[in-house]
C-alpha cells in the first residue's frame, strides 16, 4: 500500500506540537495562558443555541438539499442587503460546511491540474491544501508590514503566468487581522477579471472589524457574474460563535452553481442540518445585539493588545483592525521564542511557520480570543519574560 | 474563468430530477409515496437526541481535534469488540464528517493522478466522484445478480493493472441490499494485499443485515495494518438514524493516521461537535434495543417487498438481505419507467442509471424505508400500474 503523494505534500499544522506541549504543562498544573487560539472564547449566542436545541426537537436531522436549506439561502441574501446594502440573490448562495468546504469546492470548481493560484503571504495555513488537493500549486506573493501584509493589484500582476488561473485572498486575513481596502479590492477583482481568471475572497472575520463599518468585496463588486469571477467565503464560525457546528456559506456566479452542486452532492451530501435552522436565529436582531456586544469586547481587547505589546518588547508595524489576531515581529526565531515563552512564561502564542514560506520564522501570531484578565496578566509575563529571560512569579 | 475539468468530469445525481418531479407533483396534491430514499424513515433515537440537546446546552459547540473526540474514538473501539469481537485499537479510529468525508480521505490518501480503483458495478454514485477528485480512474467491475451483485477476488483480479492502486467495495451494497460473503471478504483482502495494493470496505449499512448476525471484514482480518492495507468506513448516517448530523468514522492501518490526520485538520478542521458528543449515546442499551427495534420493522418491510414485488410484476434474481434498498429489473427503459409509475401510479422509484455504468437502464431501485403501510399501497399501485398501465385510483 502506497500513499499518495498529495499526502506527502500536504502540510500538517505545526503548531499543534506547541499547543499539545502547552496541554501537557496545563495537565501538570501550570496556569499557561492561550495566545493561540483561532476561535471566539464565547459560548454560541443564546437564541442560536435555542433554535439548535429546537430543532433538533422537532426531529430536523434529515439530509437537506445539497446547497443548504432555501430559508437559510435566502436569510444571508437577506443579509447582505440589510448589513451591507448589496443585493446577491439567494440562489447564488450555497450553504457549506464551513468556510472549509465553501474554499474545497471553490478550488475544485476553478483549479486544473498544473495550474498556479496566487495566496497572500502570510495567509490562513489551509488555503496551500485546497489548491493542491486540486493538482493545482500555490504561488506566494509576499506582503509588506508596512502594507497591513495585504497585497495590491500591482504585487499581484507581478506574479501573473500562464500558468495562473486566478486568486485567493482573504479580508481580514489570518494571522494579520488586517483587511483589503476598498480601492484595492476594486484594483485586483478589475484586474483579475481582465486577466480572465478568478477571485476568491474569504471573509470569514467581515464583522470582526473595529475601526470602520465591516465590508464586503460584494459592496464594490455587485452580485458575482460570469462577468465579474469572484467567489466570496465566509462562515458562522467566528462571528457567530458556531466553530464547532461546522457551517458557512459562499455566494458564487450563477454559471458555477451546477458544478458546486455536483461537488456538494457527491463529496458532503449536505451541511449539517440542526446547524442550518439553527443558523436562521443569527440574523434575528436579539443575536445580532449579542454580536455585537462581543465584537465590542474584542475591539477593546485589540486596543489594549496594539498598545500594550510594544511596551512588553513586542514591535508591531501593522495596524490590526480586524479578526482577533495580531502579526508580530519575534524577538528571536519564533520557533524558539514561542517555546521559551510557553515553558518559562506559560503563555502560548504561536511563530509564524504555518502562515508564511517566507518570514515564518522572524514573524509570531497572537490570539486576543481570550479574556481581557488572561491578556493583561500575559502581557506582563511577556514583558518579565522580554526583560529578564526569566519566568514572571505567579 | 474557466471551469475545472474535473468539475465536467464529475456527474449529478440524475435521480435529482425525478425527485424534484415528485415534490412538484405532491406540492399539487397528488399522493406520491416516496421509494427514492436513502434514509431511514425514523426520527433519531430518543437516547442520542437527548444527548445532543445536553451536548447544545453544556456548550460543548467549540472545535475538536481533527480525528475527533478522543472519548468517541473509544467508544467505537468498545463497540467493535462487544457486537463484533474484534479489537481495533481506538488509535486507528478516526471521526469524519459522514462517511462521505471518510471515503474522501481515504481516496485522497492512497490515490494518484493516473492511478485506478477498482469499483463493483452497480455501487454507490458517489465513489467514482471521490476517486476522480485525485486525478485517479474509477474502473468499473461488473458483478452479476445471480452472485448478488458482488464480486469475487476472481472477478476483480481479471481487472488488475499495472495501474491499480486498490479496491472500493461496499458491504452490504447500495442500491442492491447485498453483502460480501466471509469467504469473499477474505480472498479479496489476501488476494489485494499480495498485490501491494488497498481496499476500502464501506461498512456503512453493516447493522441493517436481516438473515444473519451483522458481520464486518475487520473479523476476518482484524485490525488494519501495513501487512492488511484494509480502511473500514461507516458512518452514524443509517443504523443510529443520524443522517442530518453529518457523523461517520473510518478504521485505518496505523501508518495512514498522520496523513488522514492532515486531511481532515486541512480540509474540514473537525466534525461537527454536539454531534460528537451525541453520538456517544449512540452504544449505549438503551439505544441499541431501540435500533434493534427498527432493524426488525426494517426487516419485516423487506420480507414484505421481497415477496411482493414479483407478484406485482417486478422480477427478483438476488437477495437482498440488508440495508433498506431492493435493486430489481424495470419492467421496461428504468428511466422511462420510473418516469411513468410516478406520473401514473405516483411511486417513486429510481433508475439504475445513477448506479451503474453497464445495466443502468435495464435495473431500479427500490428504497423500502418507509411505513409498512405506505409500501403495502406501493405495491398495489404497482400491480395494477403493471398490469393495466394505467393509474389505481385512490
Ligand atoms: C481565514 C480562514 N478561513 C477559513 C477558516 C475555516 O473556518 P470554518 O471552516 O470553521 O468556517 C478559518 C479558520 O480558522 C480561517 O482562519
Ligand atoms: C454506500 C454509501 N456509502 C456512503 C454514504 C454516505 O453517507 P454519510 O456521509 O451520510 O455517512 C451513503 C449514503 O447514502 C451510502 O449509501
Amino acid at each position: 500500500m502506497k500513499q499518495s503523494e498529495l499526502s506527502t505534500l500536504v502540510q500538517p499544522f505545526h503548531v499543534m506540537e506547541l499547543v499539545k506541549h502547552a496541554n501537557a504543562l496545563e495537565a501538570q498544573g501550570k496556569p499557561v495562558i492561550h495566545l493561540s487560539i483561532g476561535e471566539p472564547d464565547f459560548p454560541m449566542p443564546e437564541p442560536v443555541q435555542q433554535a439548535l436545541v429546537q430543532a433538533i426537537s422537532t426531529n430536523k436531522t434529515r439530509y437537506t438539499a445539497a446547497l443548504g436549506l432555501p430559508e437559510l439561502r435566502q436569510a444571508v441574501s437577506d443579509y447582505y442587503r440589510s448589513a451591507f446594502q448589496v443585493q446577491v440573490p439567494a440562489n447564488q448562495i450555497v450553504i457549506t460546511s464551513g468556510a472549509s468546504a465553501a474554499l474545497m469546492y471553490a478550488c475544485l470548481a476553478l483549479v486544473n491540474p498544473g495550474n498556479e493560484v496566487l495566496l497572500a503571504d502570510p495567509g490562513y495555513p489551509c488555503n496551500k491544501t485546497f489548491i493542491q488537493m486540486t493538482g493545482g500549486t500555490p504561488a506566494f506573493v509576499q506582503t509588506a508590514e508596512e502594507e497591513n501584509f495585504q497585497p495590491s493589484w500591482a504585487d499581484l500582476s507581478k506574479h501573473w503566468t500562464e500558468k495562473t488561473a486566478g486568486v485567493l485572498l482573504a479580508s481580514p486575513n489570518n494571522p494579520t487581522g488586517t483587511q483589503l481596502t476598498a480601492t484595492a479590492m476594486k484594483e485586483i477583482t478589475a484586474g483579475v477579471a481582465t486577466r480572465g481568471g478568478f477571485i476568491i475572497v474569504d471573509e470569514i472575520y467581515q464583522s470582526l472589524c473595529y475601526d470602520h463599518p465591516a465590508q464586503s468585496v460584494l459592496q464594490v463588486t455587485g452580485a458575482p457574474s460570469e462577468q465579474m469571477p469572484l467567489l466570496v467565503i465566509n462562515s458562522f464560525s467566528k462571528y457567530f460563535g458556531m466553530t464547532g457546528l461546522r457551517l458557512g456559506w459562499m455566494v458564487v456566479p450563477e454559471n458555477l452553481l451546477p458544478a458546486i452542486e455536483r461537488f456538494a452532492q457527491n463529496l458532503s451530501i449536505c451541511p449539517n442540518t440542526p446547524a442550518q435552522w439553527a443558523a436562521l436565529a443569527c440574523f434575528q436582531a436579539e443575536t445580532l445585539a449579542i454580536c455585537e456586544e462581543r465584537r465590542k469586547l474584542f475591539k477593546a481587547r485589540r486596543d489594549f493588545m496594539v498598545h500594550a505589546l510594544p511596551g512588553a518588547g513586542i514591535e508591531l508595524h501593522s495596524t490590526p483592525d480586524s479578526a482577533f489576531y495580531i502579526y508580530a515581529k519575534s524577538p528571536y526565531s519564533s520557533e524558539d521564542y514561542c517555546k521559551d515563552l510557553l515553558e518559562k512564561a506559560w503563555v502560548c502564542a504561536v511563530p509564524g511557520k504555518d502562515f508564511s514560506q517566507y518570514r515564518g520564522n522572524e514573524m509570531m501570531r497572537f490570539s486576543y480570543a481570550n479574556s481581557m484578565e488572561n491578556l493583561q496578566i500575559a502581557i506582563e509575563r511577556i514583558n518579565q519574560f522580554n526583560q529578564t529571560g526569566s519566568p514572571k512569579a505567579v
